[in-house]
């Protein structure tokens, strides 16, 4: 019974959707000790060691600016530190969170392009690179992509869209969401030439929200030096300035941070190659117990598949809303929802962040019986599919 | 990665031994607040309250000593302080803890005598009722049985010792060790005129070792003021008339208290015929996943069959143990071991505790992962046995 | 030996810092329970009963917006949900951290005009009304104080601030800084007509920072409507449609709010006339050490005494980080430092939040101790004559 | 507030009895992690490296068997393992716990034999020397003193009753009671030629109560092998044997492990000699702080000064348990009470454990305010005194 389960129930909560997502114990831990003076000394040699430390995460030498907000807030940051009023942005529909990311790009009086997709794969590559071709005369200032599409489970080519950019020749500043990503599935900061990242702490950092990410590129410093558009609480400049010293210029989260610095911790001790193959691993079990059910998967294209969430699509008249209540009431597991067009369509199953292959199981196993408890017409083995993949190769 | 795991893994530990049990978030967190003064005002308070409502569990109106000791202490407790030396006691061997337990009545001086099982089944209640029915000087002071045997899972019916006894028309204690039952299994202290029950704080009622317990009858009582074995750390009196007013005649375990405070709150927020309904229901799940497997349950008579633990026979020529290390390492889980004569010959499923049905599911999914892992000879479709059996029915 | 104190130090450490302050056990064991789903039906129930209970904290019938940043993020909310580019407003120069937020409203493209100050009392009333009685065509759209400047411990007159706008006749939005005052010294959202208040975790609320508020009046919202400088992270609109049904538009600090349940039910239950009384009587201690060392009071007008925390000058030639240094290696208390102008000239200390007579004591004590060690001159007495005070009144 | 308080009460409760101690947040942190496998491999690894590393507290290179019991268990296991029905022993009436050990040993079948003191002053060694030196035929089979006696604040001199012991060439064990003393003032189990030291967890060694300790001597475990009290849960034999690989021969009370784990890193990381000198510190200038008050210490004897504890004599007339509940409820500060014939006549001060300088001045400031309150005859002045000692001498 978790605190704040309205009903006594026996055992672990099961919090599988895409995030936020399990909080090790050791990071809870780490964040339930005394708030400390965020100007002494102490604070400093932490700052100073989290900073660096965090780096490796993103695969960057660069610097990486860490907000005491949560990832929306660093997608605002990605905007506003690198575009004036009026700057076109190239961005890419790959589901609700991207269309939420556009949204937030008009508010804050940009004009974004859309590339459209139909919400069953990753960002369209060719089109990108097609739409920069046209852009003779630079008009475009920024490509926007959300690396996973936590709405969809489909994780797009970062590298291909470095390399379609590339192939146009086009200056545009590459800004990448990695807010259920990073951490969990393979991104190369500094190999792809991304110029800002954008990442949030609930996810693959296994934190509770409340921490957000800027790894931020020499040119996407540069280009702040003009960008016009209003900003202050985001702002990198007074940021990186104290961030030199281990210190911030107002008030860090610090309780987040002693989570961050002992999460950091715990992924470089499993060594990240290792953390990627290990969601892979899961997402491969989780595909094929879907398979076996007979459910389709939201994703349509292979290559694009998220090894952080699988997307599963109900059959016509039947309601995934239903089957995630009874699964919550009956199994005690929280399953994500359908957003957007897809609300009540798909479920969506989040295998990222501190996850063993007994809890995947546990969570298959949940799946499996909801569905026969609601009434979901599915064949049975989906759970036993996934055992075999696992038992051979776990 | 517990706090002690010497390798990262990543994932929560399924700790899915008979006891130590997983300790709830809840019951953590209580423990985990400053130690009081013991003798202060609060702590009375405290003490009165939580020596009240822990009578429910046992389903006692009488009281209940509770021991900054771990069960074995307990085991002592109502020995020395019901029996005097060279007193005989008749004792069931139920298994390596009923064995443990006479070695412990021998090396306290008194003369148990043992009535001896195949280890597959509860106590034998028509030999303690012929036994009785014999000792026609009573010579015999009390009968010792454990409830709930941990090494083999079988749980004996103390209803059925309780009309032995009476039908013998003999005055015996009765002693009753419901060490891994208790908050799991249906329990009567008063009813089934239980004289002294034995418990421990780490099975059922959810708590880490480190407290355990006495319910106490009227007779044994009495039995206390004639019962010449040395005592002094164990002796009921100071105790009890300490309790009167809610403290402790000396330093009590202040923050398992704490963490048994909340533990009771969470029985009996569940109800404890609830409580018992489930561990119920996930012990026949386990079975029908050990039958589908083609493996044998240690327990031989379904009377008996333990809804806290499932004992599993490993087929001739297996190792259990090498099954054992080959799922802690894969699949970062901890079953029991064979204990005694039963070493590397079975491994033991705990299902007792704050579970949920997703995890009994994570559990049994590792157990058969592990049996295909380490070439243990089975038939896959013991996880998807239990799946549904817990769909119909959980 | 707080979690990154680099030297092995025996004993807890003082936190006399103006904020962050001594966050309580019953906060960060609250804190640290698992994360939920904030999208499901228990977080929905846990919202509600939230943002309704915090209200009372403000003495608001009015929304609360909370959000997942720290209070700079508040401050930056209050001014772009409100404001249009190019917007005069009337800011107050009580001190460093009403400087600050003038910087911000610079960065924001508002034109703020500054009332100074000397930084020994609040803001200058007299002056405000003045202003806004020659701005006839009411130019000026916001007056923003600080009640509670916390970097020189003056606390303004909000109430007085009111009846001077409304002497004026003038329609200019209120917007109060309450982020080291909430929870600590009286403040009436409602009834001072204030339009924006706003709020951070780490002081009064007794929570690690991380989370901040914007308590909102109907005139505030409706200004929102036609407000135009850009907003997303920060908009109101989606954060109160949202909170309706007690959900948040993007993930909330989920952990953090578990807290802040914990907190304004501790802030509740001790009563809030009882915290401010509480506050007021350890500021008087407080003042009375420091005029027994011989020492002077930062603020120099007693209606405008802060019951948050104190500054105390250093005599001339003597360096107040010194003194800070030497306080915190020997005695292991951090106090906060002097900022800007009075860097190095002023020492603070904090005296809110979660705090007892003997936690001050131990507080006052170690200045005493420090300023003896440091060599800074000063006459002894002054914890003996905050003692004198509490043991009189406490 | 702390956990059970049951008024709202702001600030940190201060725990200043003479134990339980503060429990530093490092020690709650580490046993607030999830109970382990106490038969698995990783537990074996803790085991062997605590079971290690607890000796240097002890400064002994032979074994600490660790019990999952308190203290009163410890002293329990020291006489059955060591000593038969109806031995001699020779105990050392310090007070009110030396009183508890002979009664314990009486209630076991001993045969204990009383030196008196005035409650005053630690063990009469010189009486010791010339009670051994009648005892011809050697029928005392052991000495027995409390190192700190926790009723009075007394120490005796170990390494004087060592002297004495080989003065008269006796061949009697020394057990020492070392429950208040062990962590926090100056012991050497091997240089004093102790034979068991008697420890618990809750002092100083900074944990909750529930653990206590028995380290043995070659010459113990020798006696060890013919004692002939019964015994079962305390007997050291099994120990012994299992410790050797690092676990323990029933369920050891895994969660304090974790804490001691913990708690043995900071002592050491401190220093031994280091922890004792503050110790001896916070004595002083707490007596400083008495004499000042003109109150009368009740340890008369300067050379067995407490550094853990100091008892304090109220003026005839005047109620020790009035002044202390005063002091509860205007301070929120538990001091201890007087015990047997002290009751109601002194107070003591705990100032052992985890503790710095400002949370012993704001105890001692807690007493003075107190004294003030409840109307006691005292002269002001008492922590300036302290204040004046520590800060030439912190």
């Amino acid at each position: 019974m978790a605190y704040y389960q309205s009903q006594p129930v026996a055992g672990r909560h099961f919090l599988q959707i895409p995030g936020p997502t399990n909080v090790p114990d050791r990071v809870l831990r780490a964040m339930d000790n005394p708030t400390m003076d965020h100007r002494g000394p102490d604070f400093g040699k932490l700052g100073k060691s989290l900073l660096e430390k965090v780096r490796q995460v993103f695969r960057t030498e660069g610097p990486v600016v860490i907000y005491p907000a949560s990832g929306t807030g660093a997608w605002e940051a990605a905007l506003v530190n690198t575009l004036s009023p009026g700057d076109a942005v190239l961005m890419c529909e790959t589901g609700w969170f991207a269309t939420l990311w556009r949204e937030m790009a008009e508010r804050l009086g940009l004009a974004p392009e859309f590339i459209h997709t139909d919400w069953r794969r990753g960002a369209d590559v060719p089109a990108i690179e097609a739409r920069l071709r046209e852009d003779r005369n630079h008009a475009i200032k920024a490509v926007c992509v959300v690396h996973n599409e936590t709405s969809t489970g489909c994780t797009s080519r970062i590298d291909e869209v470095r390399r379609a950019i590339d192939a146009a020749g086009h200056p545009a500043l590459l800004l990448v969401d990695t807010i259920s990503s990073l951490g969990s599935i393979d991104y190369r900061h500094d190999e792809w030439g991304v110029d800002v990242t954008v990442a949030g702490s609930q996810k693959g950092l296994m934190l509770p929200p409340g921490l957000s990410f800027n790894a931020v590129s020499e040119k996407a410093r540069k280009a702040a030096e003009t960008a016009r558009l209003p900003r202050s609480f985001f702002d990198w400049k007074a940021m990186l300035a104290a961030n030199e010293t281990g210190y911030f210029p107002y008030t860090p989260a610090t309780n987040l941070l002693y989570g961050l610095d002992a999460a950091v911790d715990m992924l470089l001790a499993e060594g990240l190659d290792n953390v990627f193959a290990r969601h892979d691993r899961f997402a491969e079990a989780t595909r094929r117990a879907v398979r076996a059910w007979g459910l389709e998967i939201q994703c349509a294209e292979p290559r694009h598949y998220s090894s952080a969430l699988t997307a599963v699509r109900l059959p016509e008249g039947h309601s995934a809303d239903a089957l995630r209540a009874a699964i919550l009431e009956r199994f005690n597991m929280s399953l994500g929802n359908g957003l957007g067009p897809l609300k009540d369509r798909v479920f969506r199953i989040g295998h990222l962040g501190d996850l063993g292959p007994l809890q995947l199981m546990g969570t298959l196993s949940g799946v499996e019986m909801g569905l026969r408890v609601a009434g979901v017409p599915h064949r049975p083995g989906g759970a036993q599919a996934a055992m075999d993949y696992l038992a051979g190769n776990s």
